[in-house]
């Protein structure tokens, strides 16, 4: 049997830690046959509540569970990581402007860029979960020298698979049927779901619904549609971003299928005309454990607007946090 | 494909249920091949937080989930399903006597058990989460003329997964190395965890830990695992709990590995001297989706008294619900 998969999460005793933490000691990211060690990281007051998640885990007898480690050293926590998953963020408090919550999420994740640099395994692969992600993202890549910034990504499948399920049901189709969703730009409210490439049992999307409903229903309710949650279940999503997280991680690591691709947020290349420098969700496809950003879309002028919009507001944020960036 | 399994679940936006949704939905109940429809039952103060689980699932775009129904109407819950997890419970308030509790409980499970045998499936396999669960499963199982009792159960693979755990630990070994772990009677600080037959990397568990760690340490502590994970997190077992039912349910209907058992409380039929009529925790093993408790084992006298204490409280919790069973 080959070496378990280091898994690292942070934030790992919150309701999204505790969604993902289980579900990976089952096998639902790598798979039945590939065991893990879960090395689970929280601030110091969380470490009781930890000891509990991790106490919970054991309690499971999972088959392909081999250790739990629990710290708040992040150095040990990502030590030999092939897989960290950076869910714990400082979240927006009430009267709190912009740029305090990303000054003050940039105190979290420029360590943590500097710790996987230090102490993960040279071939980690990163996904950051808290908000604001992509740019906690972009703050972790760059004070990691020497990982290469492509091994940093920021989550959009949950806005994905929301984008998915919310076409399927409109079509009166399985999420299974829908093929080539994208998500373009920031996780936020900005992002843009873009249906021109997406089909439904084979058939284009956008012959499939009107573009009044794409415009004014489907593109802000998929934007909007944490708050609609938080709003039924009084609490923020949990069990769907983290089955989103194992989505994005699973999919980078066994690949895309033949035909399909995924939104990751991703660091931009010049694809599409986003200039360098911005964690930006784009289509890709996945194979032999690497992503590559789908090309030679054809983009028009109602998505290039709205791309160059969430563009812009990932711009402002790392302008923002232009001194945590060396 | 075949049809998918309909897999109803009581107290659905509770703790425990929200663990268990997604992780059916996921395919860690019954297999990655398998479509499933999830009826999502819940009081109806609780129905709007039971849709924001709706919305979440949906989110999630699994595959292998083809609906989600949210009821509060137990017969449209438990309508043609193949499976039903019956979570929900009323939990014992401050200065509540035991009788109390167990009657409050029996005003649950005794509709749910004729709401079974009226609209679930011929072949409906019933497991019984909430507690006193084997009393809570005893009240379903009278109260459905319809169905066979064998088709109710009540859950101790958490407290078999617990003791499998620590006596892997005190091995120095996995919790893949151990077999044959059982679990006597009641889901309650009762319940005798026996290591008589156990073994350990193919080595007798009793000759590796010391008589004194077993009765003193171990005993005790399998008993009162639930206790010490509320000091821990703050809050009850909740995804172990899960993941101990779709281990229950999966066992059930794949079956136990060759040279294996589990635990699982099934109603008792006079083996080992435990007298027909209450639902007891025993070894058993499962093929072809039955269960059949495990024949012939050497009782000493020390197993003997604890397995007498177990069913003594069974029988009392029997005697205190007499006239919910017809």
């Amino acid at each position: 049997m080959s070496q378990p998969a280091r898994i690292a999460i942070t934030g790992a005793a919150g309701n999204i830690g505790y969604a993902l933490a289980f579900r990976i000691a089952a096998g639902d990211m790598l798979g039945k046959d590939r065991s893990v060690v879960l090395q689970l990281i929280e601030i110091p007051p969380a470490l009781p509540a930890l000891q509990g998640v991790a106490m919970e885990l054991a309690d499971c007898a999972f088959p392909l569970l081999r250790e739990v480690v629990t710290t708040a050293d992040i150095n040990e926590g990502f030590n030999g990581a092939d897989y960290a998953l950076l869910v714990g963020a400082k979240p927006r408090g009430p009267g709190m402007e912009r740029g305090d919550l990303l000054a003050d999420n940039g105190k979290i994740f420029g360590p943590q860029g500097k710790a996987l640099s230090d102490s993960a395994s040279r071939d980690v692969r990163v996904l950051v979960v808290g908000n604001p992600a992509n740019t906690n993202c972009l703050i972790a890549a760059a004070n990691a020298p020497a990982l290469d910034p492509g091994q940093f990504t920021a989550m959009t499948r949950l806005d994905h698979n929301r984008a998915t399920a919310q076409i399927a049901d409109k079509a009166g189709a399985h999420s299974t049927d829908v093929r080539r969703m994208t998500i373009w730009g920031n996780h936020s409210a900005t992002q843009h779901p873009d249906i021109a490439h997406c089909t439904v049992g084979g058939k284009p999307a956008a012959e499939l619904v009107s573009q009044a409903w794409y415009r004014e229903q489907f593109i802000p309710r998929v934007q909007k549609r944490g708050a609609e949650i938080i709003r039924a279940r009084g609490s923020s999503s949990a069990a769907s971003a983290a089955s989103a997280a194992l989505d994005h991680m699973r999919t980078w690591v066994h690949g895309t299928p033949e035909g399909d691709w995924t939104s990751m947020a991703v660091p931009s290349d010049g694809s599409y005309g986003i200039a360098p420098g911005v964690i930006y969700s784009h289509p890709v496809t996945c194979a032999a454990g690497a992503y590559s950003i789908v090309q030679g879309l054809a983009i028009d002028d109602f998505c290039r607007e709205r791309m160059t919009i969430t563009d812009q507001e990932l711009r402002g944020e790392r302008a923002a946090v232009a001194n945590l960036l060396p």
